[in-house]
Parts: C-alpha cells; structure tokens; sequence
C-alpha cells in the first residue's frame, strides 16, 4: 500500500477497458477503436449503443432486430408518469425528477428476480433503462408545461422519437440527424465522474437501476453535468449586453472571468467533439436562418486562440457548442443536463456490464488524519 | 501517471480523513478518535451523528437542541408516501423503495436553492433525509403488510421512533438501546464502497441527496450491505436441517461452503463491532428467553476458530450478530439492509462534507485495451 494521496484520483487506473479511448493531446476520441468522428457521422446512436454494449457494430439485421427491442420498451408505467407529474408539480428539478423516475423503474422491471451475475439480464434491464430516459424526460418537461405527455412513437428512431415527444412534432431530417449525433458524441468518455459512479455501484452487484440512478446524480453536479447550461447562459448574456460579442468576451478576459466550456481535465486540444458540433450548429444556423449563437461562439473561440489560450489548453469543450445546438433544436435550457444523462446512460451501462464481467468490489482507502485516542467523557462531564 | 492497474483499488489513499480509523490487525475502530465500545455503550446514536457531523461530542445542551433538529424533521411529505405505498403494491424491494423515496425527497426540501457549496446548507439537508429515513422505512414495511404508517412520535429518541413506527409498539429499555447501539455501529466505517459512492456523487458538487441515494444503491449490492440476511439465512437453514449446529459447520466445511458473516477486507481479527453486538444477543437471549440464535453463532463461530480459521483472518465480522439481534427485535429479514442504510447515511453525509469542504472532482482511468484504428464499415457492407 503506497502512501501516497491520491487526490481525485487523477492518473490512477482502476480498471482495463474497451470501451473509449482519449489521447487529449491530438483531440482524439474513439468508442471501442472507431473514430468518433465516424461513427457521429456514419452511424445511428443505436448502432452506437449496439456497438458499445454488444462488443461490435450490428450487421443491418441485427440492428433492426435491436431498434425493435429499445423502440418497444419506451413505454413508461403510469404508476411513474404520476410520479412524475407529482415532482413537476412540486417544481422538481429535471435532473432530480429523472433520478426519482428511474430510480422507480426497477419496481415495475420484468424480471425483477434476475441474478446480479447474469450479465444478459443486466444488459436487457439496462436496455430498459435507456428505452424509457426519453419517455420520463419528455413527459416530465410536457407536464410541467401543462400539456399531456405524448406516448412514443415506436416507428420513430431513438433521437427522433425523443423530440417529437417533447414537442409534440415529428422533427425534421435536419434536427434529428443532429440530435442523433449529439447523443452518439455524449454516450462515453472514459471514467468520468458518473461513469466511475456507476461503476463504483455495480462493483458491489447491486442492480443497473441503481448504478444508473447513482450515475444522474453524479452527472447533476456542476462540475459534472451542467456546463452546457453554463455556455447557454453565458451567451444569453453576451445578447442582453448588446455589446460586440469580440468586446465582450475582452472585457471578460480583462475581468478575470472564466469563461465557461472552455478547457478539459483530459484534452490539452480542442475537444474532437466541439469539432463535430461546430459544423452542426453551422447546419442548424443555416436551416434556421439564425446564425446569433454561431457568430457568438466562434467570435469567442477565435479571441481566445488569438490570445493564445487554446495553446495552453483552454480549448473548446463539447459543452461549448452542444448548448447551442440543442437551443436551435427547441430544447429548454433546463433540459441540457438531462439529455446528456440520457446518451450517456448508454456508457454507464457498458461500462458497468464491462466491470461485472470480471468484477472486484471498488473501496479505496482515506488517510486517516484525526485524533487516535480520544478518551470518552460522558456528557454531563463535558 | 503511474501505469499500474490498482484493481478495486485496494490500499489506495483517496484522501484524508478525520472521520473513522480501522485498524484492522489488532480489531480497532474509532469514529474521530473515540473508540467504538465506549461509543456504542456510553454515548446515543444521535450523539454519535452529531460527532460525525461537527466534530465533537456535544455537551448536554447542544444534545439537547440537535435532537430536537432531528426529531422535528422526521415527518414526510404525504406525496413521497403516497409514492412509498405505490412502491409498496408494486411490491418493490425494500432497499429499492428506499432509493426511490430518498431521492424524492428533494422535491420537498425546504431549502432547494441552497448553494452546493454552502455546506451549512448542506448539512441541515443531511440532517432531513436522516431524520426522514426511519419514517419511511417503516411506513413501506407497514403499508405491504396492509397496515396504515404510524406517525413519528417526536418524543422518543431516534432508535426508539423507529421500533415504535416499525412495529407500533414503544420497545423496552433492552430493545431501544440495543438498536441504538447497532445504529451507531453501523454509522461509518472508512472508504466502504457506499461512503465511497457517495462521496464520488458529492465531488461532481451534486446535492447530497443524489449522494445519499447513490450510497444506498451501492449499499443495496450483494457485495456490501446484504451479508446479514446471508447470515440469518443461514441460521435459518441451521434450524431447518435439524443438525446440531456444530455437525452443520462440520457439514458445511466439508462441502467446502462458504460461511457467510466471516471475514473483512479490512480486518484480520474479530470485528469489534462483532464483539459487542455478540454482547447484546447474549442480552437479548436472556431478555426474550430464546438463545437459539446465540447457540447456532456461538458454536459456529468456535468451530471455525478451533479449525485454525480465524488466525487466518476468517473471522466473524458484524454481519455475523447483527442478523440475529435485528430479528430478536422483531425486525423482518430483508429490513436488515434498509437499516444499514438508515445507520450509514450518517456517514455518508459526514464523508461527503468533509469532502467537499477541500473539494476536487473524482475521476479515474481506465487502461484501454480495446483496439486503436477499427476501420469504419457502413452499415450494408457489414
């Protein structure tokens, strides 16, 4: 046992994984060996999800074979849809309203009696698990609007059925194939917070809807999940300061503001999927004829690599142009965190999958640094 | 970055600690330096949360006013309990209800916008979740057995509210203050995988009840928190077979059967916690005239020392009493790990501000050994 401390346990590896590989120093990113720029570009997100949990890409058979499965789970016990009602309209939180939701799921699972160990069961609860995401998300934001929640629609893909729950409109190829994308760039990422979070959980052979839930709670954290809502803020903000979006983000810097979505423990680069959302939120300002959010960000960017930031490694994270790809895709602000659970409970999955195959109970150790022989005194004598 | 693979990581230090020491050799805990007999034996469970939390023992006053916090909190919103019986038809696991209703609970907080980094907040939210987990637990085990839930009683103390909501009777003194004691034994105990869980929740910043139910997710896993139903299964099974129980440990050696409640990864003695819950089985045997439990343990756990077991560090841990002093207080079996929780959200909720008071984000690695350059094949050409 060494004794070093170990903060954050940055550089410790505590597992062997297939799963996502990262070399932050070129920007790159692959999901069991594909390139994340392929597979953003070429393949659906259930192709991913396939990949992820089976172990390779699905042969267009199995695919179809696979889609009917997810698209049939969507379903969600009215038991939870009141659940979920109650919570929005107790003003709920979002992130917390779908820890609760799914959290509950596991009381309506079908085989509730499956054994820990039996990996396919845990893959097929977990497949349940991340059919239904969408279907609480969607009624949840539905309901606290005042509008009835929308049933899926199993003849819908994954992405699209998701927005066309939430806004009560089939989207178009446009918004779906970018919403398909941006889940595929947020399915997995190495051991982050959650993802180690559910790790951590399943290590002990508890259940995938404790592992999952364990993981929305992690992702909910502000150093986690939420900076996506950060950037959207932020450019909210630059608009209402009718300043020149390059004079704005000077003031900023001379503020000693830091300005968010910008920098990443593990890319010294820009991050290979800002590259990927930059070209769709190009696509997006296009067919929506409104490009504020493109000139905003990319006026951002280009002062702070001319500042010579980027070189030091404060470079575009995924956060700083997801915000703005879901705001031209409809999606509330507050719904930001929650989609990002939402792809990435895909890689919580695998992963958990992954460790339980050959698995070791995960506990650390704290130095201890209190008192070693407090003598007791009863109260009265204190 | 060391390329070492720490598997589980064992012996690895992930930070300082004032909370809890173990040493493991000679069968030593402390809670900030006080050792766990005089503990358990001098001082409340509450006193014991109130250690954890602040720092210190409280004098009498300060007692006097923290129970008064607690017990005035232990009253649950009317929707989480609407939601408990939902569970409770549906005829949810215990553990997962608990999750469940946990995480419900932040729709009801009445502090919802407190700062994450404002740890006052963050411990008057600690203290509700823990002053609200008895009163839902024993509303779930009362609703599923067709009884209406009992209202807390504010003026008994926090083992003894329970005992009473459980089973709608006020325990005896022999009953309250050996539950007490088993509460307090169980309130923390280092890095454990869901102190550990808890914690990596609490490092994303999230609020502390996605820590607390990601404690109890983690804790729900065969690996952690279920070992004393094991045991009490096994005991029951001693009983059933009609063996003298030293002929079924025999029996069981043979078959080279693992006997649960035996060895710790942190101790290589008697757990002290074993010891003094052993203490009151003998207590309770005496009071309720029934020393079944404490034969079939006793004879096992000389057996398996007399084999030369123990020296090798297969000695009784906690779980190897607290089965049967939970069933002489009439607790049922898988009540066991709920209460567990209820006893280590005390320590979860003090890892976690102690934690976040010097916070860094929790994020391992993983070693990739999944494949670098897989060629992307369009779907057809699979």
């Amino acid at each position: 046992m060494s004794n070093e401390l170990k903060r954050g346990l940055e550089g410790v590896l505590v597992a062997e994984s297939d799963l996502s590989y990262i070399d932050g120093s070129v920007g790159k990113l692959v999901y069991r060996g594909y390139a994340i720029e392929d597979l953003a570009r070429e393949a659906s997100y259930e192709e991913v999800l396939y990949l992820l949990w089976h172990g390779e890409l699905p042969t267009r058979e199995e695919l179809t074979e696979f889609e009917a499965r997810l698209a049939e789970e969507r379903h969600v016990d009215d038991d939870v849809l009141e659940t979920i009602a109650v919570l929005a309209e107790a003003d709920e939180e979002p992130m917390a309203a779908l820890r609760t939701a799914v959290s509950m799921l596991s009381a309506y699972e079908p085989e509730p009696d499956a054994d820990p160990e039996d990996l396919d069961a845990t893959l097929r609860q977990g497949r349940r698990i991340t059919a239904k995401i969408p279907t609480i998300l969607a009624a949840f934001d539905r309901v606290r609007q005042g509008e009835e929640p929308i049933e899926p629609d199993e003849s819908l893909s994954y992405a699209g059925n998701f927005l066309y729950m939430l806004t009560g409109v089939e989207p178009d190829a446009v918004a779906e194939e970018t919403f398909d994308m941006a889940l595929t760039l947020h399915a997995d990422h190495g051991l982050n917070a959650s993802t180690f979070t559910a790790m951590v959980i399943g290590s002990t052979m508890a259940d995938i809807y404790s592992a999952v839930t364990g993981g929305i709670g992690a992702l909910s954290g502000s150093l986690h999940g939420g900076a996506n809502e950060d950037v959207m803020r932020t450019l909210r903000e630059v608009d209402a300061s009718s300043k020149d979006p390059l004079q704005w983000a000077k003031d900023a810097r001379e503020e000693g503001r830091r300005i968010p979505g910008f920098g990443h423990r593990v890319y010294e680069v820009k991050d290979p999927r800002a590259v990927i959302l930059e070209e769709k939120l190009r696509d997006l300002s296009a067919s929506n004829g409104d490009d504020t959010w493109l000139e905003y960000t990319t006026t951002i960017e280009s002062y702070l690599e001319d500042e010579g930031l980027t070189e030091k490694g404060i470079a575009p994270n995924v956060d700083f142009y997801s915000g703005s790809v879901y705001d031209h895709l409809g999606i509330p602000m507050d719904m930001f965190t929650p989609i990002f659970a939402m792809a990435r409970a895909g890689g919580w999955i695998a992963h958990v999958l992954e460790y339980q195959e050959d698995n070791r109970l995960i506990r650390p150790r704290a130095r201890y640094t209190g008192p070693q022989d407090a003598e007791f005194v009863p109260i009265d004598e204190r």
